[in-house]
Formats: C-alpha cells, structure tokens, sequence
C-alpha cells in the first residue's frame, strides 16, 4: 500500500454540528406556519421540494434555506402568512448564520494528531461567507495547510484540488460524513474516502449507490488517527 | 519604471454590467411596495439601511439583496405587506440570479490584447455560486490564468493573492470600477491601479479618500491596452 501524502477533512457535521442547527430552524418553521396551513399539507415537504428546485440557483446553505423558508411559507399558506411571520424567518435565518461553531468531541486533537504525519487540508462546500466565518471562529485554521470553500464537491472540484497540492489521487485520503460529498467523487478519482457518520444527514445528500464504493467506516473522528497509523 | 507582470480585472460593472441589475430590482420594489407603505417613508433609504446592516452577517451578493428586501418590506409596511407581494420579491431575486451576463462593450477585444503582454487575472467578490456561474457563462473565463472569488478586496486579500501568483505588488496593475475595492486597497501594498468608471455605483461602495490616492482614470476599458503601451 503506498502511504497516503494528504489528509482532506470535511467540517460541516464531520469537525462541527451543522444539520441540528437545520432541523432546530425546521421545527420552528413548523411551530410559526402551521396556524396558517391546512392540515393535510406536508409543510416540511414541500420546504424541501423548494430547496431541491432551489439548488441550482440559489446554492447551498443558509440563506439559500432562509429564501427557501420563505417562498415555502408562501405557497403552503396560499399568500395567508402574515408579514410578521415572515420578519421571524428572517431573523431565523440570521440567527442561524450567528450562532456560535460548535465543535465536535476530539476534532482538536485528532487533526493534532494527523497533521503530525501527513499533510491536512479542510475542505468544505457552500457559502463563501458562512464557512469562512465558521473557519476562522473555530480555532481550527491553523492546523491546515489549506481551507477551501468550494462550490461542489465533486470529481473535478477534488481533482483541480489535488493538482493545486500537487499530490497523486492514490495518496489522498479523504474524511467526511457524506458518502455522496466526501467518498464517493474522491474514489472515483482513485483515492480513498473515509466516512464518519453525523447522526442526521440532509435529504438532499443521501446517496444511492448502485456500484457500491467499498471505503471505511469510522464511528467517531478519534479512531482515525489508529486507522491511518495501522494501513501503513 | 518598472513594467506591469500581472494586470488585475474587476468583474461586476467592469467587464459586465451588474449594478443596473439592482437598480431594475429597486424601481420594482418602489412599485410593490409603494400601496402598503406610509407616503412619508423613504423606502429605498430604508433598504439600504438595511444592506447596511446586513453586509457583515449577509454578505454580498443578490441572495442577501432578496433577504434585505423582504426583512425592509415587514418593516416598513407595518407588517401589512401581503405574503403574495412577499412571494414577488422571492421571484425577483431568483430572476436575478438567472439574468443572463451582459458583457460592456469591447471587453473580449481588450483582454485578449492585454493577455498577449501581460499575466491576466479575474479578481471579484461576493456570493461564490453566483460569480461563478457568471464567469462561466460570460465566455471569459479561458482568458484568464485564475479567476478568483473572493470575500472582501482589501490589502490583506489582494497580498495574498499577489504571494501565491508570485507577483510583487509594485509590478501589479488592478482595473475596476471602485475606488474603494479596485484601487485604494491595492495602492497601500504599493500596487497600481486604473479606474474604469461605470455610470452607477452601489452607494456603499461609495470612498471618501481622506489622502488622496494618486491614480489613473480610463474613459472606457478600451482604453486600458494603450495606456499599458504607453507606460513602458
């Protein structure tokens, strides 16, 4: 086996909590609209059908799921909503983009750990802002060679990523809690993923494999330093 | 003097019209809002406000001008806007986003003449997905060595910038539109700049220059190729 060069970390649900902070807005969503809908509309349904349309346009993240909100909210209360209603979404949405990083257990330690032995860069898609923001207040940065916020993570993104680094795909190792995002692009350019759960994963990023990717499961981030150390 | 190695393009309202764009956005407002708002409300003056408000949690961009419009239209109706007008401004700002790129006259012909000379580079900032999906479609993108999305173009960035092209500031030239993110912040690292104006300028965009900055202001874009000669 030959050793891996680069280290690749996902942040969003893999280094802090970020799709509780999604379900904490939905159960509100849920909370301030339901006096105005009828009750046989899936509300949350439909927010994710409109998140789903809204994708390619609006992007990921929260002020794409803010606009999202809203546009649900008229629609499923047939244009009754009232205005005030809309101001709490809003400042949902700006709440949610303020809120304090909250780190996983061990993420310190662990990159600690990693960055002794092979080189590690974070690697996160979506708002430019948010995840800058996010970056710089968790104080994660400076354990990365690298911290770069992407559009899509996918084959060609992690490619032009890997050139830039100058590090061959087979000696890239790549960690995160999606298989769509972090594995699968990352073994498709014949390097290696390893995938730490969260225990929610955002619809829109489930994934169907159907040539299924044989890659490592690990409980919890702390177990990677152990498993990089005994591939080798 | 020392030639130029690396020649800096700003894209909004430099190499494609964009401020109008709002400001299309802006007149519609005035017509949506207008029925529910007291006669005495500066509603436009309030939006900006708002943006204001908005830069440092929203960011740039037409996402955050959406969430800026409809937080602006709760709040100076009194919270009687309809949710139907609310659903409008969704629908506006998603049209925005869709707008196809408008390139400025004679944008293809003065890059591909500067390009033959000197090091070309995109330098714009704002919302990553939006920029990203203009420069794509703007047929430009090939001409340049990188373009680059960024948060915000003060000195630090464009150091940055200037580090990993491997460029001393003194033999970097930025064209643009602002003073303020164009010019201003790369003179202080020694650089130089030229100041293409567009006919509209965001007003917080708008530079008080307390010490005047010594710079070169071009009538049009079309200009830029000779005066490079000149200065050599």
């Amino acid at each position: 086996v030959r050793p891996f060069t680069l280290v690749g970390f996902d942040a969003d649900d893999t280094l802090w909590h970020s799709e509780d902070g999604f379900e904490a807005d939905k159960a509100r969503y849920l909370e301030l609209l339901q006096p105005f809908v009828a009750d046989d509309v899936d509300i949350l349904g439909e927010l994710l059908a409109t998140e789903r349309r809204n994708l390619a346009g609006f992007g990921y993240g929260v002020r794409s799921f803010g606009l999202s909100m809203i546009e649900t909210a008229v629609k499923v209360s047939n244009g009754t909503v009232p205005a005030t209603v809309i101001g709490r979404l809003v400042e949902l949405t700006r709440g949610h983009l303020d809120a304090p990083v909250r780190l996983l257990p061990d993420v310190m330690e662990t990159i600690q750990q990693v960055r002794s032995n092979y080189r590690v860069v974070l690697i996160t898609k979506g708002d430019l802002l948010h995840q800058t923001q996010k970056i710089a207040t968790s104080g994660l940065a400076d354990l990365f060679e690298a911290c770069e916020v992407v559009l899509e993570k996918d084959s060609s993104t992690y490619g032009a990523l890997l050139a830039r680094a100058g590090v061959p795909a087979d000696q890239f190792c790549m960690v995160g809690n999606s298989v769509r995002s972090d594995i699968v692009p990352v073994m498709d350019l014949g390097g290696h993923g390893v995938h730490v759960p969260y225990h929610l994963l955002w619809e829109l990023e489930h994934h169907d494999d159907d040539h299924p990717h044989q890659y490592t499961q690990l409980e919890s981030l702390i177990e990677l330093p152990a498993w990089l150390a005994a591939r080798t």
